[in-house]
């Protein structure tokens, strides 16, 4: 996974916190975990893309949530800046594989899709997705608030200054 | 996921078929997929190095199975190849926040274990681990011989018609 996921799930939970009234920039969003703007952008824009954040351009333009946290799924922001691959990566080296003799060996191999170490493997990942598509930003932002009340009251006030000098 | 992990389980599989009795090489399990000899040849040894696999050197080296399929899972096979790290990459941006004002916001930030995001994302993740370490090779071998019966035949006739050729 790269390392684009956690500055997305970081920026989403920033701009909760600066406030849905307001629109961040990518730059702004960046310096606050010092993060190259442009490599930012990029996750924000995948954001953009799956809904989970809208963009306007302009003088207040920037970037606000498009959703609530608590319809924002960790499966979600994965999904977004990921794609939809699965990470176990099947090239089908299994069609490649000797052909056998056909009446004693049945038919050739049979497509990707029924490959039992791939089902395997997909099964298991798809448990995996379940469980991030069952965990909201709403839920993390939630045991940060309990945790580290601090995190929250710093992010407001530091995305709250840099729209008074700005 | 690296392609590799593909590459071991079908090896995997295919060291199981060619007989526990058996010693096969790099070169003859890479060509049954037309594989690149060298690369699986280190995926083997990560295999080796993870006590799944021996190796033997010599005319009638090669390498077999050092466990049964019983005892080998989709995790130790994940595990030995990529490495003990988590899906997740978790570089610990939230750590080079702005400090807050310490009596207000309370200590700066706690270490990377305790950010909230990469603890949601681990559990998620620990449940798709735990999966991976629920299924043995030995289940997939057994859907494998009742789906796709040919496939084991044929793979224990090419790896015994490599021996009396070699």
């Amino acid at each position: 996974m790269s390392e684009g996921v956690e500055w997305a799930l970081h920026s989403i939970l920033n701009l909760a916190w600066a406030g849905p009234e307001h629109a961040v920039s990518a730059a702004r969003l960046a310096a606050y975990y010092d993060l190259p703007p442009a490599y930012l952008n990029k996750q924000l824009q995948a954001l953009v893309r799956a809904g989970l954040v809208s963009s306007g351009s302009g003088p207040r333009g920037g970037f606000r949530l498009a959703r609530r946290l608590e319809d924002i799924t960790l499966m979600d922001v994965v999904a977004a800046v990921e794609g939809p691959e699965e990470a176990f990566r099947c090239a089908g080296i299994r069609l490649r594989a000797p052909r056998g003799r056909p009446h004693e060996d049945g038919p050739v191999p049979e497509p990707a899709e029924d490959c039992q170490i791939h089902q395997a493997m997909r099964e298991a990942e798809l448990v995996w997705r379940r469980e991030l598509a069952g965990r909201t930003l709403a839920d993390v932002r939630d045991r940060v608030e309990r945790v580290s009340p601090g995190v929250p009251r710093r992010a407001r006030r530091w995305f709250a200054a840099a729209r008074t000098t700005s």
